[in-house]
């Protein structure tokens, strides 16, 4: 398995990445990531694995039981009962299909991540989750185990939103908790829709069946901070996504020549912006008072236009993401920097619209499957530990899935950039970890 | 002559129009731009203009004094009295080659412009130039006006410094100010190297010899700012140019995730630059205290890596372009906000590096040209005013070329703008005022 872990992660090193920085440049349905989506298809059929698509580009590689076994003829209760999820017959809609014929595996099992990247971003956001359950696979037919259930791999396409702008895309579409029809209208820095890089709507209007029949997922993450490393342990559960949001900030004001406008006659939205962006910031530190950290907000992305040096900007958009502990703090933080940035703006002359691009919940991971998890190791019990991160796992999860999620510690804290790490022995202990948590649920 | 006009701006109105904003893209070397330097060179053969080009792109159309009239044999003082430029023996080197076969013509008149935009610009900051002394030669002819002395009508390449981030590049080269050698290797955003898109160095290697001989240059421009309205005139005669400068402003800081990177350890160089671009403001507007607007400070254009909306980023470059009514308050205000980004970068953790791309010193133009030309009109002497805005006249009146510039009213005063405007009565007035200039100089 090591060897199968090492070969994989040598596979993925060059793919995207760029020389200058050393981070990886992996947007969906660009070449990069089309190519790691076909490595993907040739993983699974390496493994003998069923390899399944739906018209997004989400992709699941089924490991099915041996047939005749009771598992495959419906019963999703095959683990031990203490893993027995709470909630797995309070099923949303998405599941009325299951069994249909060639769509479906009753009583799924999926693990999986994704492999696209954010903008310049690190080798193991994504890829560690993807490459772990194949790895986990490979030493759980090493150990003899046969599963009792369908365990799927799965690669749900733009999770990191970093190209058409709505995180967790391919599992939100996958799930139905987005429609095509918006979504296809979705379009990247280049005005390039969504509705037409992906199959057509012909190929779309059934939409996805990957998730037909699934009853429980687990997805395995690199750690985005440095909680494992401040409880000194390689492997955590996580019990919560903090609720989060994106706001696009728009500030409008009137392009003119940056030499002969004396300064009184400006209506900059450049001042509105930065403002704003020192504003949230300050927000953030503030609102938390003494206290743990308990809010974030960050403007990381900017668009000016016309961009010119010696230009008064006529527009600058900017992105906030915020996130907070509570759904009521993450409402009351955007707030106040929106009030902020409306006072700015009157000052400046300029004009403010904000548009929520995409907001999420809380999502609180089922608690009865995280204490299995967590429990009763050599070594004592894994952490169990919340993330401001949001995944496709909290989709699964708010879409009623009994979900879990694995993290690996991250010595440096850092994600999201080219100096994201785990180490070879930490991965490994990922890989054990999460064979372990499959062959308990399915083994 | 009004046909003329009407029909040549005509000509310019859709080239490299966006729809969506109704302003100009025409940046150097790209379709738009090349469009209209194919018209220009058309322009030039339709009147039996002389067409001269140089390695750089940069453009003459000569109307040459018939044969065996003296202004052509070398003499350079065929104006009137009053008019004769006060230094026009202490030539540069650049004009040792006149007379040498192919190129130069010895005491030649320059008029004209540009014809390249800034990103999303107005239609008469440059073309207004350029089609202007075409209508004036047509004017003149009309007038049964036989010139003394060569008269070219001028386009110079990449004014607005769009492209390749060097404001008056094609007469800064065709000067010999800037050399081939440093300029080939400036880039665009793109990456593309300015030694790629024009001519091979082969080709270059001459330099250009547009200028030689050239011993008086007279720009007419759109106003960029509402001194003529104020002062209630449709044309002005310029004093002098602000020095002014572009710096780039590189702020770094650490990649991280925007979610799971508590406050406290962010190095965010977003923050930094926000400051920056506040301070940048605040000063420009302090600096002039209670009195009259000497300072200007922009930051109009930013680019942003990773650039994603989940990201803090790595870094943050802003464009600074400061300009000042003298040498020294220009110096002053730069360093001022250096100070200050250098101050909030060491509180945000982030580094600083400051690079002036290029810096102007102040020009006055020839003041007994200036005075000549503003004076003993119909209706009383044009006003002569100082402009924030750098020129090619700028380029010219520094290398020792006797230069004046005209203004043509801009009810507005936008700029660099899709609302910059000039009402037809006025560049009419503008033609007239060009004509008569020229007429004074070369009739």
């Amino acid at each position: 398995m090591v060897d199968d872990f090492e070969r994989m992660w040598a596979d993925l090193a060059p793919v995207g990445r760029s020389a200058a920085s050393g981070g990886y440049f992996r947007q969906p349905f660009l070449s990069a990531e089309r190519e790691l989506s076909v490595w993907f298809a040739e993983q699974a059929a390496a493994r003998g694995l069923t390899w399944e698509t739906d018209p997004y580009g989400n992709q699941v590689a089924w490991w099915d039981p041996p047939a005749g076994w009771a598992g495959s003829a419906g019963s999703a209760r095959s683990g031990t009962d203490d893993m027995a999820p709470g909630n797995a017959s309070e099923g949303p809609p998405r599941r009325s299909g299951a069994g249909r014929s060639g769509a479906g595996r009753s009583g799924a099992l999926l693990t999986g991540s994704h492999l696209d990247s954010v903008l310049d971003g690190g080798a193991y956001d994504g890829p560690l989750g993807v490459v772990s359950a194949l790895a986990a696979i490979d030493l759980m037919r090493e150990r003899g185990v046969v599963p009792t259930r369908p365990v799927g791999v799965s690669v749900f396409v733009e999770e990191e939103g970093s190209r058409f702008g709505l995180a967790c895309l391919g599992s939100r579409l996958a799930a139905g908790t987005t429609t095509w029809a918006s979504a296809r209208e979705l379009t990247d820095r280049d005005g390039v829709r969504l509705g037409d890089v992906v199959a057509g709507d012909a190929a779309t209007a059934g939409g996805s069946r990957l998730l037909e029949g699934v009853e429980t997922f687990v997805e395995l993450h690199v750690e985005q901070g440095r909680d494992l490393v401040d409880r000194n342990a390689a492997v955590g559960v996580a019990s919560e996504i903090w609720p989060h949001g994106r706001y696009r900030f728009d500030f409008t004001g009137l392009a003119n020549h940056a030499g002969t406008t004396a300064m009184q006659d400006r209506r900059d939205p450049m001042l509105t912006y930065a403002m704003t962006a020192l504003a949230a910031n300050k927000q953030a530190r503030g609102a938390s008072g003494g206290g743990p950290d308990q809010h974030r907000a960050t403007f990381g992305r900017v668009d000016v236009a016309p961009n010119g040096t010696n230009a008064v900007p006529s527009r600058v958009t900017g992105w906030l993401d915020a996130r907070c502990a509570t759904d009521a703090s993450l409402a009351e933080l955007v707030a106040a920097i929106e009030r902020q940035a409306q006072q700015r703006a009157e000052r400046d002359g300029t004009a403010l619209t904000v548009t929520a691009e995409s907001v999420s919940a809380s999502v609180g991971f089922d608690a009865d499957l995280a204490r299995a998890i967590a429990g009763d190791h050599a070594g004592g019990d894994w952490p169990i530990i919340a993330t401001q991160a949001g995944h496709d796992a909290g989709i699964l999860s708010a879409l009623g899935v009994p979900t879990a999620m694995l993290f690996v510690r991250n010595p440096t804290g850092v994600s999201h950039s080219p100096d994201e790490h785990a180490s070879l022995p930490d991965c490994l202990v990922g890989v054990a970890a999460l064979a372990d948590t499959l062959t308990r649920l399915a083994g």
